[in-house]
């Protein structure tokens, strides 16, 4: 079967992954659509790194990965019901769905994101679990299907900040996930949105998927335009968060989306004498995720002007490459 | 007058200060009381800094303050009312009041915290606002009385958390804010309520005040023994906040009421995964005060054992000396 894997920190295209076996409870899937996911470039770039500190956050157990073998990824995916394993009732073969990514198995739960074992989106055919399907309504095109999974990371943030229609929201970083929380923003009513980002291009799609207003930080702090009671970090980068504290007005309320992996400098002392909470913010729930495809299904929110790219599983390594220039790129699909 | 005053670092008693006179709706007051809080002990070793911080959190305006001039400070505190300014309707002289630290004047609203003009508690006489005055209930010990402020500053940091009853809290510091907030949590009816600290003395004031259970931190980190849903952090140096972010379990709410005035460094990785919230809280509102007032006069909060030295105002500097040792002093009061 063909995959493209994680060989030595580059995405490698394999034709010999052995084909998956369903078993009890799982079911076979074809992929139809997979998203490149930022935390795929980052993974390809610091394996090991992620590796370390999930394994220092788990304090025991973590992550059973060896970088040394070939990884799949890819989390963000549509796929076709192919056939299911024994004693399992599913949809019908050729129906379109998708899932959060994880799989159920013997050994348990097993998250569908970086797996010696465990096939991921980046491949022909996968497994996923029978009671996790979710079928794909409405005719929705499987490739913006497969964008319920990041939606449901810009939906959870914002689920998460309690934010009012009324209140002003700034979403700092207009990648992938600044772009679904956006999108959440404006399914959720919020009147006021402005976005914020270095570059014309994602601003630009930014406008696009909803926000209000865009500014491009190099011309000055966004806090110099707008008093938002609700800013969203999406960029992860060290830096943001004490400048967040520093600038933002009493009271704020900063949701952090962003992933930074690195250690960040910060100067608490802002922080407290605006008394400002920090809600760090993470994945989403099932609900979330089902919620994100209907949002999709029922037009709510158009993901078409977010897909910039697609390529054949072949084309895995070469469209990591292209991720880096946010002027030319927000979501590349592989489609096998 | 007599006052105690900072001067180039220190605590400097004078007799020569000009009596404070009245305006329209000032009252005259004469200090009974006034608790030294760690916040004057900081200001006197590190003013300069506090002073560039304030600024730069204020972008213009700031804090009008000469540290080459003589600093009045004492910002919990009990007085007895002896005149009010003209046109002023007040309680009858004799009356024991105590006040949110502010007072009004015809330049506006003027904290009573770090000033070269508006005098605090550590002085004879001070000037209050009539309408911000509140009257001592319940013959309630005018030592007793000066410590609503502090005690206040716990009960916000407790409501800020929204903490429950059957909510674990863990409260990492039993200086003053710790031992404020572990009464407060008790007020509340919370369950489990523990607390941690380096010193014995502390961690035996804090289970007089309140606390469950004890834990010293050199004998491992409190996370090995306690799981708690809410983390209070009240040391206020740099560290804590990603140990507890590090530790804390899923969902942790992180409440930091410890000031910190360096630059901290945090891993945004471990809050994110474990998606924490970090809510950075400041004073009191003036009806948490009011509570917290009520709460010493109705017998719901002892303050006696909190309550560790007693000087005049010549005492003053020595006062700030001793309070480094935590083995001897929790809460010196000044009593004029």
């Amino acid at each position: 079967m063909r995959a493209s894997v994680l060989r030595d920190g580059r995405m490698v295209y394999r034709d010999d992954v052995p084909e998956p076996v369903p078993g009890p409870g799982q079911v076979l899937v074809g992929v139809r659509a997979c998203g490149i996911c930022g935390s795929d470039l980052h993974f390809a770039a610091h394996g090991a790194e992620v590796v370390a500190l999930s394994n220092e956050l788990a304090q025991g157990g973590g992550m059973d990965l060896d970088l040394n073998r070939d990884v799949f990824m890819g989390h963000e995916f549509s796929a076709e019901v192919l056939e299911a394993g024994p004693d399992t009732e599913t949809h019908p073969p050729g129906t379109l769905v998708t899932s959060i990514p994880v799989v159920l198995s013997a050994k348990g739960v097993e998250p569908i994101v970086f797996s010696n074992t465990t096939l991921g989106g980046y491949a022909e055919r996968m497994l996923l679990s029978a009671p996790l399907l979710l079928a794909v309504p409405n005719g929705l095109d499987p490739k913006h299907a497969a964008l319920a999974e990041p939606m449901a990371v810009g939906l959870h943030a914002v689920n998460k900040s309690g934010i009012d229609s009324g209140e002003a929201a700034l979403v700092i970083g207009c990648g992938p996930i600044g772009i679904a929380i956006i999108a959440a923003l404006r399914v959720r009513g919020v009147e006021t949105i402005v976005a914020s980002d270095f570059s014309t291009k994602r601003r630009e799609l930014a406008r696009q998927m909803g926000a209000h207003q865009t500014l491009d930080p190099a011309q000055g702090s966004p806090f110099d335009s707008v008093r938002p009671a609700v800013v969203f970090e999406a960029v992860g980068v060290p830096g943001i968060i004490n400048d967040v504290m520093r600038r933002a007005r009493r009271g704020s309320r900063l949701v952090v989306a962003g992933v930074c992996m690195q250690a960040d400098t910060v100067h608490p002392f802002f922080a407290i004498a605006k008394e400002i909470t920090v809600q760090f913010s993470n994945a989403y729930t099932p609900e979330e995720f089902g919620e994100s495809l209907h949002a999709l299904a029922e037009g709510h929110i158009d993901v078409a002007p977010m897909i910039t790219g697609e390529v054949g599983l072949d084309g895995v390594g070469a469209a990591f490459d292209d991720l880096a220039d946010p002027e030319r790129h927000c979501k590349i699909l592989v489609t096998p």
